[in-house]
């Protein structure tokens, strides 16, 4: 499979002006990786905010992935097996074991290919240029891009109380930050459209400072040059929560708007 | 996990007048059940009618099922671990073990909960009755009735060749078949309607005579009688096929109009 994909890449003529496409190592990871994901973005966007999933088990699933923890307190950069959390204070800690997920997602992180950025570019300009390098939009991505960045505007959410609010009310009192002339790591995911109800279709990214004292749900970025890591994933794993407050909401609707308001560029 | 909806089952008053609850056996399957699932159903819509899965590997899956056969021929019903094929000119046969699938769902089965349906219904009237039994909308559910039936109208689609019509083109020219007094096996999913895009939400029905003459995708019915043994899945895996034909396929575009059309009831 791998390198199948790998010659559909080498064919698709993905050479950029401004970047550098570094040998296509052989992997000698699992055969078919796996992205286990823990609940719906559809339950998140209602409110489902209390999971049964501790970050313990998550772990046991993959060392790589992003999500958010109990009553939305934080963003998760799960990253080298350590799982963060970007607190709406502008705090970064490592979370307890014990500590839950009403949504994440995760892998055990493999890189099929690996290429270099130099120049600057956006947020947009990077995906654009992450989506040429993808001919197969219909799979799962798990993406990693150490990075210089000139500028990275993140936002982080407050731990909320019952009765829960829906996502998109919730998140106009989230935290911005904007970081300049920092050095970190993306945690990043693309989903395909078909995963629209169960996690977010397009790019989703984390983002944690090196030196650990920042990070958070990535707004915008302005990625001065960096090394990009790209990791196909053709199984995904979903685990449904069976709790009652999962139970409870109504997925039947068309969230994709408050999607887009939650998830989208929210610069200030 | 299986005790906790037990016991949410229990305290949801379910006897019907017509039905009479069998007590709940507990049993010995795997902790934590899983569905797998072989590529999408916006796919199929879309016309990726030729898939990688072997008979063989879905079996290593569940040995319950429903999907169809490379170019659509035929309806597949796996149960007891026997893979049937409904075909278009309205035999059964067994399929080979290397005979591929483009899109099926399967599991080991291992049902919760043992119920009997005494009384005539119609296909609306049994979802509506199975409906009652699952307090738990977020969840797939894998069910098998086994009924005396008053009459089963099935449709079977004949292969088909490229470059591929979209299914609700194709579903146009499907045989429709009508049996009466007939004994046999419904093969049935629920799927919550977050796995839009995956898979059916909703119920989704194949049919097998208990003499394996006759079935295929169920339009319509009126049981007589017959026993339900119902297995909530709490886990989805999904399998992405990793050929040109699924990676080409648009799956951005809301089929969910198509899906119906295919789908629902069409008696003639």
């Amino acid at each position: 499979l791998k390198n199948l994909i790998a010659s559909i890449f080498l064919l698709s003529g993905i050479a950029h002006a401004q970047t550098q496409l570094l040998p296509v190592l052989p992997q000698p990871s699992a055969p078919d990786p796996v992205a286990y994901q823990y609940s719906t973005i559809d339950a998140l966007l209602a409110g489902a905010y209390d999971g049964d999933l501790s970050v313990n088990q998550l772990k046991s699933h993959g060392d790589f992935g992003i999500g958010t923890y109990n009553r939305i307190d934080g963003e998760m950069i799960l990253v080298d097996g350590a799982a963060y959390k970007a607190k709406s204070d502008g705090t970064v800690v490592l979370a307890g074991e014990n500590e839950k997920t009403p949504f994440a997602i995760a892998t055990s992180f493999s890189p099929n290919y690996t290429r270099t950025i130099t120049a600057t570019t956006s947020l947009k300009e990077l995906e654009e240029q992450l989506d040429s390098q993808l001919p197969n939009k219909n799979l799962f991505y798990a993406v990693r891009v150490e990075g210089q960045f000139k500028q990275v505007t993140t936002r982080a959410i407050s731990p909320q109380n019952k009765p829960y609010k829906p996502l998109a009310e919730v998140s106009k009192t989230q935290s911005v930050f904007n970081f300049t002339d920092t050095s970190g790591i993306l945690v990043a995911f693309r989903s395909p459209a078909f995963s629209k109800g169960i996690n977010v279709p397009g790019w989703h990214y984390h983002y944690l400072s090196n030196d650990k004292k920042s990070g958070g749900h990535v707004l915008g970025l302005t990625l001065a040059n960096g090394v990009v890591k790209i990791m196909p994933l053709s199984n995904i794993q979903v685990k449904i929560p069976t709790n009652e407050m999962f139970a409870n909401t109504d997925q039947a609707v068309d969230r994709s708007a408050e999607l887009k308001a939650v998830e989208g560029e929210r610069k200030k």
